[in-house]
């Protein structure tokens, strides 16, 4: 299975033939980046999901955590690749040298992350979490908390936290009950609990530092009186040595239904009231400042939901190619040899499907990165707004939909392997219910259709869907040019006219008092629907990628490649296409029938 | 949670309300069956579901089936479990009299099964493995045979199982390689290996009875040479006694998904040359033998994949209305406390999407059971055909569709949840993987399209769609006759002529050469919009009965519930129905991207 976790061409021809990532390189901040170089950092990364964290993906699942007196013990495989991932630098491959960022473009980055996070996403949770950790500590940090914390979590040597859900606040931050009280030193005392904490307590560092949410003595109700506090698991001394043990522990981790070597823990604040943290940024701004890293975190996890489906299609296209069963339908009857299952066109269909979203969801998460690249080096503030519009309105997509349709080509990935699917001899059971918590995690799904509904579709009156819309256009015009897409063309430009018109109508109603709960009860349909025009959109882009290629003239092993990329957008045009316009249609009806029934009628 | 497992007042209506099943009782077969004993009957299988198996479903779960040297231990709780649908008469009760049968009507089974399943399927899948081996010898059997085995079964002292996977022989089941040699003395010895052979061995019964599919020696290649035999782990004396262990062993267990407690067996027969079976049935029809069973086979899989959604259905309902989390998006942004999940727009069209599925999957489950019942009753060859028709073309959507589905209830189930759904601390995770097993064995799903495509439309040269057709249609002109039915009976008309149009189109299309491929690579998009278009019949009948009830003067309790079902047939119509046409319009776009692609442009 020399292409498992993802398909290198496909990689390749994301960055190279669809984005052309290499024009970064023209500029200064990413001027050691030519296509060498990356090309050998996707390399790199490959080879380390191979040979350290994917043997380890199983061993994860069998063995997950173990909890025990406060602390938590991983699973052996996994204190090795912590330590690769540390050495390799690959906690924050994107940010500051200064801090101890390799400063890679982010486009780069999401291509090594797709390799880290099919071969064993959970393993890597220990690491990104350290990264997000730091990054509010580069971004809200005095200079002595950046000094004293932020190399040792960017170089691995400190692992990071997020400590945000409690058991009564959940997608409703700011029902959170932790306490913060100012000490005379200027310090605050913490009390409270925290749950679903990933990566709250291991093993594999010296120490662990948490941003903590909480609510300072006094200070409003709801989202705007919480702060942000830094908790280290030991206090630091001025030399960075190891201090005291604070007063944060971890009570229990959950079990759960899948990334069992991600630990999932329960902390406790301020027991004996000697919880001790610094604020981090300002005083009643904490939800402003998970805020500013909801990007980075959410196109995060839509990364690792695609991992999993990333995985999940390649092996589930090596099985077909070597599983023999049952004649080909389309053979000469009398013919009794058995075919490999790829043969036969209810798998296929399957295959194609898994194939299409893979591709298209692959293309959508790397150009989001690519857009914070585009947007990091663009001197135009007209031109990095505009970015920076289309990353925000692209990321309840990049994390809800592909979660979404990442778990269904998951799904399709055990139908394929038939009954063996099924069995923990192979890897596909594991890839779904590993892949099941991305779509809860860091925003539900429905939290995410609320966000592009409620808030992305109002922001600056609709200049966010404009732009987007615009962009989308503008790929139909490019591809109509060439002959064989330009009735494929012109099936997405009718499509996008009509997604126009909905969009319209269901944003006026969602400001409607008389008709915003029939709007909002179709939040995750038109979610749905905008996240299959995204796809139709990238695919398009591919094939017409793909076709100037072969015009070009393709070398003979690329050319079935770019073929590939042509029958995928027809592929989703004529079979998807229907079906998303019919969920416009069924969001014209603005059915009100959930919102208006009676709660009795659900059932007594 | 008194309503946990299956809403007692949706079974009523059903039996009661939607197909009247007390007219049963007018035929001397069903003589004894009132609505009073109905009632009596689905009331002690819901006790004994809530207080005996349910509480093993978790443990099951975690417990799992332990293998050692050939023997396998399921968890303590099941020997109880096991006992009491013993002991209940639960294992035989639509069955003949003579044989310890109980023969209940079908539809009250179903009714009864759906409590038993829905608390804990894995536990009582001993149980209808056991039915199923029954039910072979008590149709293939000859006196001696079943004199020797049948009521020992069917009272579950012994136990039964079905030997058709075999390592290269899964969807392809002419392709088994397991043999059988004739003795002097007109046994058969059988040598070969069988897999995912569900309680293939366990320490509840002193015997188990094995059903196996092999070849006799000399016998055609491929579905026309194999033969059904029966091999009893222990031979069995003339008197009834036990003899001599057989050499059918269990050499190993599966690690799987879900179904933990179900013992999923790996057997190996005449490794020491001694393993004797006797023929059930005639040589070489043992695939007609399967035939005979596969319609209750597959009628029981898809009430498996229903009984978790049912479960999981309410558990999210109940959830939903106890978590208070989050303001109303349609109060007073003033308010500032929390409200329960259920008031949230997104939460309740996950829940009436969930609430239409399993209501509609309930009818239908019931219907086709009640089908059965009919035609035994029945004394018109025509009508008792039309029935038998009727059956065999809802088949595939009772198995495939309802599993497909109610993996997606399910899958919504945990959403409901968010980040406690993927905990073990509730049984939603666990609910999704049972479910999941049920959309593969017993004929995967796509084994179903392809079932429904090829054989079920073509049989009688289109009899069956034919009369089901005019049922649809039967139920739209009633429909149409009451007030508040009339526009959503139209807009049902309107995608039944399409439906019917691209059924033709997809047929045609089907038995042509050229076009073949394309057209079953369609076969499970069909299988969905078929079945979709089912929902909408069946909450269409569901909403006049509920419309007819209340205009006959519903008592105050009852209201709230029709209420529900004009919404919900309103609902499934405006949301679903413009998707169900997106469906049929891509059918006619007959793709052929997935089959004409190369096998190397999927990925290399």
């Amino acid at each position: 299975m020399a292409q498992m976790l993802a398909d290198r061409r496909d990689v390749d021809f994301i960055l190279h033939g669809q984005l052309k990532v290499e024009q970064l390189s023209a500029h200064k901040a990413f001027g050691d980046f030519n296509k060498k170089t990356i090309d050998l950092i996707v390399s790199e990364a490959r080879a380390l999901s191979l040979k350290e964290l994917l043997p380890a993906h199983g061993i994860g699942d069998r063995v997950g955590v173990r909890y025990q007196d406060n602390n938590v013990f991983v699973p052996p495989e996994f204190h090795g690749i912590y330590e690769k991932l540390s050495n390799g630098q690959w906690i924050a491959p994107s940010d500051d040298a200064r801090w101890g960022g390799q400063e890679l473009p982010l486009v780069v980055t999401q291509a090594a992350y797709n390799y880290l996070f099919a071969a064993n996403y959970p393993a890597c949770a220990y690491a990104t979490l350290t990264h997000g950790a730091g990054k509010l500590v580069e971004v809200f940090g005095t200079d002595k908390q950046k000094n004293l914390y932020l190399k040792k979590m960017y170089s691995g040597q400190w692992s990071g936290t997020m400590l945000l859900t409690e058991p009564e606040a959940g997608s409703d931050v700011g029902a959170l009950t932790t306490m913060a009280e100012k000490n005379e030193d200027g310090t605050y005392s913490l009390t409270g609990n925290k749950i679903f904490i990933t990566a709250g307590e291991h093993d594999m560092t010296e120490n662990i530092i948490h941003p903590v949410l909480a609510r300072i003595k006094g200070a409003p109700e709801g989202a705007r009186g919480i702060s942000l506090f830094l908790v280290p698991k030991y206090h630091v001394n001025a030399d960075g040595s190891l201090g005291e043990r604070n007063d944060i522990f971890c009570i229990g981790v959950e079990k759960k239904m899948g990334i069992h070597g991600s630990a999932t823990c329960s902390m406790t604040l301020g027991t004996s009231g000697q919880c001790i943290g610094t604020l981090l940024g300002e005083e009643n701004k904490g939800m402003a400042a998970m805020f500013v890293m909801m990007n980075e975190a959410r196109l995060g996890v839509g990364m690792q939901g695609f991992g999993c489906a990333s995985a999940s299609y390649l092996n589930a296209l090596n099985y077909a190619r070597l599983r023999i069963q049952g004649r080909s339908i389309v053979a000469d009857p009398k013919e009794t040899n058995g075919v490999s299952i790829i043969q036969h066109p209810d798998v296929r269909q399957m295959l194609m499907t898994m194939k299409v979203y893979t591709e298209g969801m692959r293309s959508l998460l790397y150009y989001t990165a690519f857009l914070e690249d585009l947007a990091k080096i663009s001197d135009a503030p007209e031109e990095k707004e505009r970015l920076h519009d289309m990353i925000d309105i692209l990321i309840p997509i990049a994390k809800g939909y592909v979660t979404d349709r990442s778990f269904d080509v998951c799904n399709l990935g055990i139908q394929v392997f038939g009954g063996y699917g099924y069995t923990c001899e192979f890897p596909q059971e594991q890839l779904l219910r590993d892949c099941r918590i991305t779509q809860i995690y860091e925003g539900t799904n429905g939290i995410q259709a609320m966000d592009l509904l409620g808030r992305k579709l109002s922001m600056k009156n609709g200049k966010l869907f404009k732009e987007l819309m615009s962009e989308i256009k503008r790929e139909i015009g490019a591809a109509a040019s060439i002959v064989s897409l330009q009735a494929l063309s012109a099936e997405l430009a009718t499509a996008i006219d009509m997604l126009d018109e909905v969009t319209g109508f269901l944003f006026k109603n969602a400001v409607a008092d008389a008709s915003k709960g029939a709007a909002y009860a179709h939040a995750t349909l038109y979610m749905e629907a905008l996240g299959d025009v995204i796809m139709a959109w990238m695919l398009l882009w591919r094939a017409r990628a793909a076709s100037q290629a072969l015009d070009a003239g393709a070398i003979k092993q690329d050319i079935l490649f770019y073929e590939g990329q042509i029958q995928g957008v027809r592929f989703f045009i004529k079979r998807f296409l229907p079906v998303i316009t019919g969920k416009l249609f069924a969001i014209k009806n603005l059915d009100s029938a959930p919102v208006m029934m009676n709660d009795k009628s659900f059932g007594v």
